[in-house]
Order: structure tokens, then sequence, then C-alpha cells
């Protein structure tokens, strides 16, 4: 029997919540008096998501699939050492990305530069170390064309395509590949940089396949399905003899309603979560008439990261306003801005044994000034919660971190894990008032 | 006559985009390529803004008319030398807000700390100096008393209210008044409240006066001026002999629509946005029947900084979507998240002349992997923008830079003012990639 990893809460103890073997009470009293909120980290969960991508990518045998991590869900270095262990690749979205993917150790040919808006810098970093790009519209076909003709390198790429699908269930904020989205070239206009790609091929450019992403916190495999199917077609033609990428971006959504009934928020917008099986499998489905020569390359980042973090808080109180019972925690928008910017779900739960407890209905709020710094509206938790007591704000390790901000000149957070002898570890240290005032100069 | 301030279009000058005397062009030609975006400061526009705000409350005499910066709008401490000179006070809403303004030498009595979840370090730091606490809640007043006693000092504060008012063009977000807020007391419920101060009154508390907050980008005077009249009838109560100060917050709006026809985006939803001289009648208006020893203290935010701030970003290139046709900028949601967060308008032109220059309509979208990074949707602007033309953005100085992540590990940009003799001054460094990595810790 495998160790069970991540959080979650054991039964038999008391209704604790454990991260990994230890439980998160013990962490906090070993951290003795830590400033809150901060965020812990089960490593373990991570390597455990890492493994299972790459077990159902092993599948597509004789098709080789490749798992690059999405560095923007959250770009701890902690997390690319583990990433380089597991011989994964890192897709990037800036040049600050690509330069620390760069001086993790990663290979340049298992770097991809991604993005709508690529700056003359980045261009050339990518160029000159060989880092692979994603060619997104024709003008950021010009600049890398501009810069490898000056830098005499070729330039190796993608062209990122835009499908034009999209899932329902998505966030508007979080769809990618709509018909008026801002990246990628619309996969019906694809000749203008076909054309411009053959003229400069392998004297300034090599084409080494096509990129596409629907978007964030997809739901419905059938729409992966369905673009691996349009983006095989851009492989049948004769034009570029380097082709053997099929890069499909990443984007599956993870169960963040998985406990939900705990706190009674198990409503009926409840949308069954695929498994990294079942999207895996949904890939497969679609890939019978593939050239076995070609790569696939799927970029996961929230459903690496994101159930592999909690963020600690603390309670400050409890306030009646007229019908609303409010939770006031010292964890806010700054270190999870994902409610207030996406209306989205963080299952938000008791750290100590309180299973027994009458539980009422609360708004878990922050402390910042403004009314979008909620963390939970409307969830079930005991009653005699008091100032002091631990709770814990779930799956913040994607899109949380990576999003924080010195809103209210608050600190960013300290991050923690456990070591393989169980000692606790730092990743991050909490800002200082110093560290938000290092940049200013006083005059 | 007095000199013309601010950012303005001079048309004189071949409809270059002017701050202050000087030409933007010129700053950036005297910046010589600087990295992209970055911001500008009026520094004067910023004192003429005070200088207004000062001169309206001194026409509230014999009532004391005071003005209270609220500083997480923007706490560049460049701005709280300014502050300073002009004897203005300061609302902070964190420990480290409090920190800052009590280093940079601001009276503690100068200093009001509000919070609707405060820690129990910054109650202790607001106590030990004498900083003017807002109770937020019974809960808050309780833990103000504990480490008064423990402290053996006096806590000074004021109460805030919710006095059930709000403005229905506000965004959700930023209505902090409503009865469901969770910011303040209700009216109606301040009795426990009263209870416990008069228990400790004089002994470990001091209530000096009463405090609300409507909430921000509040267009509407008359529900200051009904704000004002409820409140005045909470100095009635004879309970409290140190009463004196009534401070009605902040929140009022700018015109951030005011150059809106230049980009033909005059539509029929601009409200009109009153004046400093507007708002602060409509207080003087409810105050007739003021006891004259009465203290009436105000604390804007954004109408003091937001129109003394630009931020420079140069164009990457074009794009045709669908039926969109999308200028890319170097700017993004990292630096100003207003249009992501509250669908917020900010006025974005050239900064050059191209008054000639058949224009176009555009969606401005930043570089960050996000379909939430826009800055502004179906502007009109010159056809012929191309990779490294210079844009503004507008009235960034509230809630921006304060708002600011890393997000694509995107370094925080520069922010640069001119002195006295019309030189370039650094007000802040862009940060670099080791800054962003200072914190971490790799194991």
């Amino acid at each position: 029997m495998t160790a069970k990893y991540g959080f979650y809460y054991e039964e038999g103890h008391d209704d604790l919540l454990f991260m990994d073997q230890t439980s998160v009470k013990l962490i906090i009293e070993r951290l003795s008096s830590p400033p809150t909120p901060f965020v812990l980290y089960s490593l373990n969960q991570f390597r455990q998501n890492i493994d299972k991508y790459q077990n159902e990518l092993h599948k597509l045998a004789p098709i080789r699939g490749r798992l690059s991590y999405s560095m923007k869900a959250n770009y701890n270095p902690r997390l690319l050492t583990i990433l380089k262990s597991a011989k994964a690749m890192l897709t990037t979205v800036s040049g600050g990305e690509m330069q620390l993917a760069l001086s993790a150790g990663f290979e340049p040919s298992s770097i991809i530069y991604n993005g709508n808006g690529k700056t003359d810098e980045s261009i050339q970093m990518a160029i000159d170390s060989g880092v692979l790009l994603n060619v997104d519209s024709l003008f950021d076909l010009e600049v890398i064309l501009h810069y490898a003709r000056q830098l005499n390198k070729i330039a190796n790429v993608l062209i990122r395509v835009n499908p034009n699908l999209s899932d329902s269930n998505v966030h508007a904020y979080n769809v990618t590949a709509s018909k008026t989205s801002k990246f990628g070239t619309n996969i019906d206009e694809l000749e203008p940089i076909y054309k411009l790609i053959e003229q400069n091929d392998d004297k300034w450019i090599r084409l080494f396949g096509f990129h596409c992403h629907l978007g964030s916190t997809i739901s419905n495999t059938q729409i992966i399905s369905g673009c691996v199917k349009k983006l095989i077609e851009l492989f049948n033609t004769k034009r570029f003899p380097h082709l053997r990428i099929l890069n499909i971006g990443g984007g599956l959504n993870i169960d963040y309603k998985r406990y939900a009934k705990r706190t009674k928020n198990d409503d009926e917008e409840h949308i069954a979560i695929p498994t990294i099986g079942d999207y895996i499998q949904s890939i497969k489905d679609s890939i019978e008439s593939f050239p076995h020569s070609i790569e696939l390359v799927v970029e996961p980042g929230r459903s690496l990261i994101a159930n592999s973090c909690v963020l600690i808080t603390r309670v400050l109180g409890q306030k009646q306003t007229g019908s609303i019972r409010q939770l006031i925690v010292d964890a806010s928008m700054t270190e999870c801005i994902r409610p207030a910017l996406y209306q989205a779900y963080h299952h938000i739960d008791t750290v100590n044994s309180l299973s027994t407890e009458e539980r009422i209905l609360f708004d878990i709020v922050g402390p910042v000034c403004e009314s979008g710094d909620f963390l939970g509206k409307q969830r079930c938790l005991p009653k005699i919660l008091k100032r002091g007591d631990f709770l814990a704000v779930f799956d913040v390790g994607a899109y949380c971190s990576s999003m924080s901000s010195n809103y209210n000149m608050r600190p960013r957070p300290a991050e923690y894990a456990l070591d393989e002898q169980e000692q606790i570890q730092i990743l991050k240290k909490r800002e200082t008032n110093e560290d938000l005032l290092r940049t200013y100069c006083v005059a």
C-alpha cells in the first residue's frame, strides 16, 4: 500500500487535518507561534501528481508523451528542482520565468517560451539559448526572425494555434481560445505565417510543431479531444520537414469542491472533474491516426500543484452584520485573489479537532480594506471558532502565491514544506516591512 | 495665472502629451530607452489636489476640516513627505502602513488605524504609540481593551459606524457600507460597544468620535450629506465627554473618462463626477447644526493621487482575431488590475503627436498569459501604431501600484517624477529578477 499524501481529514484521529503522515496541528506547534497566514506544501503530493501524469503519458506509446509544467501557476524554485529530477519540461511566459528555468539547469530544448506579447530582450534570450518559442502571431514571428538574423542563430519554434474551442463552464478570464481570444493565430489564418517560415526555413527558423491551449479550469475532456483532432490535421502539410511536436497546452481543472460537503457547499453547481487518467485517455482516444514519430506535450499547472498547498490562517473574530455572520481571518485577497477575481471556490475548513461542534453559516472575509476581500461565502463552520483558532484554505498551490500582492502593505507569507525526515523546511521567507520598501527611493 | 499641472494634451504643441510644463516625449527621451512599463508622477498635480481639498475644508469654518490621506491608494513614501509638509493626516489599514506613517514622522495623533481585522501586533503598536484606532466591532473593541490594560495605556478611538447607505453606481467590491458589508457596526446596534466603552472610559479608552466610509468611486454627493446628517445625531449622546471628531471617510470618484471623447468612449454610461469643491459643499450643507467644537475629517485616496500618475507602455504589435483588432502593449494587469478586477475604465492614449492619423478601434491587451489581462476595450487609436510606440494609461496613481503583483514573474515598474528644477527623480526602482527571488530558499 502506498502512503497517503496531500491534505486530508483522518476520521480515526479526532478529525484532524493531515499533511501526508503529519497532522497540521503538530506542524503548527513545531513552528511555535508562526506569523499567519503561511503556506504549507506537501511536496509528496506534488511528486505524486507528476508521477500520475508521467505514468498516464507512458500509455500513449509508441507516441512519446511529455510533461511540461506551466510555471506561471507557481514559480517557487523548490518545485523546479523536483520537476528537473522528474525530467519534466517547463513552459514559461516571460523573460523572468525563462531565466529562472535556465538557471535551474533545465536544458533549453526542455523549455518552452510562450506569450502573445514577447519583449525584444526575452526573444533574444530564447533564440540565443535555444529555448523553444511559440509563435503567437505574424508580428511575433517577424520580431523572432529579426533577432534570429541579428544573432545569426536559428530560432526553434512551434506555432500557437487558436482552434476556436472553449468550455462553457469556464470563467471568461480563463478561456484562451475563443474566437476573440488574444492568444495565438486562428487555425484558418495560418498561411501568412507558413509562408514567412517557409521563406526562412532552416536558415533562421525551424518549425517543430504546433501549440494550443484552450484555457484553464477545463472540466470537459471532449473539447480536449476535439482540439487534438483539429491539430493533427496540421501535420498533414508536407512543407515543414522538422514537424514533430504537438503541444496541446494544459488547463485541466481540479476538484476544488471535493470536501465541500463538510461545509455544506456541495450544491447543484458541482461539476464532475475528470482525473488526470481521464484526461490523458481522452487524448489517447483521439490520436489513433497519429504518425508515431510525433511527441505529444501537455502543459498542466493547476492540476500539478494546486492541491499540494494549503494556506493556514488565524481567526481574528466573529461579527454579525444584518443577516450575515462574518468570520474574519488574517488571510486575504493579497494571498488568494481567486475568489475576488474569478468568483472561485476554495474549500475552507478547520485544522484542529472540532468535529462534534455545532456548525453555522459564515461569510469568511479577510482584513483588507476592500469589499472584494472575501475568501468564501456561506460556509458551514464550527460556531465556537474564536480569535487565534487556525483554519486552512485548500488548494492554493496554483495562481495564489504567483498572483499575490502587497496591497494594504501586507507582507507576502512564508511557505513551508516537510523534508524526507519530516523536518520543517522553509521554501520562502515571509516578507519584512523592509522588503516592501526596498525599491522605494524617498527624496 | 497659475501654471498648468498634471497630464494634458497641448493642442498648440502638435497634440503632445504634457506632464506639467514638460512633454512626456521629452521625459522619455531624457530617460533614454527606459524599460517599460514605468510610472510618471506629477507631484505638482498631487500638491494641487491637496491644496484644493484644504482650501475647500477651510470653508467649513468655524468647524475645523481636516484632510487625512488614505494610504492604501498609494503608499509611495515620497507622497508622505509632501503630505507631511501639508500637515495632512494619514489613514492606515495595517501594521505596515502604520509603521511607515510613524517612521515618516507623522504625529501619532495625526494617524488613524482602521480595519475590520486588526492583528494583535498592530493593535499594540497603535495603543503604545498613541495612534487613533477605529473600533470596527465588539470583538475588535475587546482586543483593544485587552491590550490597553496590558500596556497600561489609554487607547484613543473612534467607532466605525455602518450607516446602511451606498451609491448604486459603485462596483459591489467598492461598496463598504451596505447592510451586509464587512466594515463597521450597524448604526442601530451600537449599544453594546457604548456600554463597554462607558465601563472603561478614561481608564483604558477614550472615545473621540465616529467614523464611517461609504466605499469608493462615489459620484453621488447626496449619500455623503445623508451620511453626515445620520452621524451628527450620534454626537447628541451625553455619555462620552471627549467626543469631537466626525470622520466621514473618503471615496470621492474622479473623472476617469474626461478624455474619453479622444478615443470615442464618451458613451452614455458617463456619470457626472462631483469636483472636490462640490463634495465639500455637500458636507457644508449638512453641518449647519453642528457643534462648533467638532473636527470634521475626510479621508480621500483616489481623488488625491489617481490623476497624478500615468503608466507609460510600449506597443508590442497589432493582430486581428476574428472581428477584434488587438493592440498588444507591454503593460498588463500586474501593474493595473482595475480593469480585470472591477471592469474599471482607464483612459489610454498616445504620448507622441499622431493627431492627424486615422484612428480605428482596438482592444488593448497586455502580455500576461490570462484573458483577464486587458487594459481597455474598443478604444479608438491611431491605425499606424507599431512596435516601440509609446502609450499612456491615465489615472493610475490610486490602486494600481499598491495592488501590483509579480504574476508571470513580471518585475514591478520604476516610478519617476520631476523635481523643482524639472530634473528626473526616481521614486521607485524597477524590480530585478533577484528582487523577485530574494525571499525564496531553494533546497
